[in-house]
């Protein structure tokens, strides 16, 4: 689970908390604000989700083994630019990805204004929590206890567990720290090839990253086309040196 | 809703937003601790859920025109005396009871304690949070939220629904209030034929509570006893008075 620079010592507790009423173990904290973060962690009574939770600057690296990265928030205000589920079908989903030897991410954003724009294109699905249409903002540290209890309430169903049992790890999903990888190394392409304009380049990087997540890459896949980028560069570069 | 006894006025806050987030809109607050309660219900940007919830001094008057009192918490350390459900299996039977034409109450205990004893035996059911048995206590707003989440979210099944639009109000069942009613009585009458000595009044009491719930008692039959205890009333006290 990735908290996003949360604010408040209560809510990261809170979220913390109902990590161990439903058996999550793993948190990552994004860019958190100092004061409180460590306020958050030092309180009497924190679960040790809080005392072995990872830190890091940016959504990109708190997420770069996942595979599936799941945004969470209430899409009232904006158009997503992704596929949207309902929470009480995302558990069928984060089951299979974890039964094809996946990993997966599930984020939730600032108290304040939720995920942004751009901390949204790292995510390739987004869940809405259905709420009342007159009241549709949650508190986080309820949000994040009705998310991990669908998801929880959802792996003791005899159906997961089947296809939990039969893991297909043959063919895994590329995680998200290669599509960053790759989407680096397509749009230095891009520029190398003169296709991407400078005043272009910022609106083109969040495209492509939303591109490159809607494929659904494979590892394999991945690799494949990374090796074929790298073979379009080398040989721009040569055209360019004239040789 | 009912909240037994919060102190917590974040705690208030929270539960009351659940519900707002859920669209659920009656909440009554049994003996709240006053200081706290005026707190909560005054803050800044409180729901309507707390400016028209209602206060009672005990959970009987609170529950009284219920006919499902759903109690809430954790049963690591007590063996129940009702029935227990786990929670994603409650949404039919809450569905059902309210197509029945029945009224329905989620009821939670202090943070502290949770529910006790005595006021679980006006419960006729009670549901678990499947949580990890190493952290199975929930925060008093997190377990508020995951139960409105998973009652609401039932409510939008197509199943539920086509449920719920043939009411079977032919044959209601009998409210809280009618069953502590016949409990009153009863438990004169025993008293009245010697049957309950005096130092085992309050266990025969408590146990006669729980008697009358399991027997899920409909409105026709609960007048039809009381009908009954009140003519061997009469009886004995003419017994009594030697005519």
């Amino acid at each position: 689970m990735v908290l996003v620079s949360p604010r408040n010592p209560l809510n990261i507790g809170a979220a913390a908390r109902a990590m161990a009423n439903f058996g999550l173990l793993r948190l990552t904290v994004v860019a958190p604000y100092s004061p409180t973060w460590r306020e958050a962690r030092s309180a009497i009574g924190a679960p040790e989700q809080l005392q072995n939770a990872k830190e890091t600057a940016t959504l990109a690296e708190a997420v770069t083994r996942s595979t599936l990265v799941v945004g969470t928030g209430s899409l009232t205000y904006r158009k997503p630019e992704q596929p949207v589920v309902s929470l009480p079908d995302l558990g069928p989903l984060v089951q299979r990805e974890i039964a094809h030897g996946g990993e997966v991410a599930l984020v939730f954003g600032s108290e304040k204004h939720g995920l942004t724009r751009e901390e949204l294109s790292y995510c390739q699905l987004l869940v809405e929590i259905p709420t009342d249409p007159r009241q549709p903002s949650m508190n986080l540290g309820q949000a994040v206890a009705v998310c991990l209890y669908e998801l929880a309430s959802r792996s003791f169903k005899p159906d997961i567990i089947a296809l939990a049992e039969q893991p297909d790890v043959t063919d895994p999903a590329a995680h998200s720290g290669r599509i960053d990888l790759l989407a680096g190394v397509v749009e230095q392409t891009m520029t190398a090839a003169g296709y991407s304009p400078s005043l272009m380049q910022e609106a083109n990087r969040h495209d492509l990253r939303l591109l490159l997540r809607r494929l659904a890459l494979k590892e394999r896949d991945s690799k494949r086309i990374l090796g074929l980028f790298r073979r379009i560069q080398w040989r721009l570069k040569r055209i360019q040196n004239g040789q």
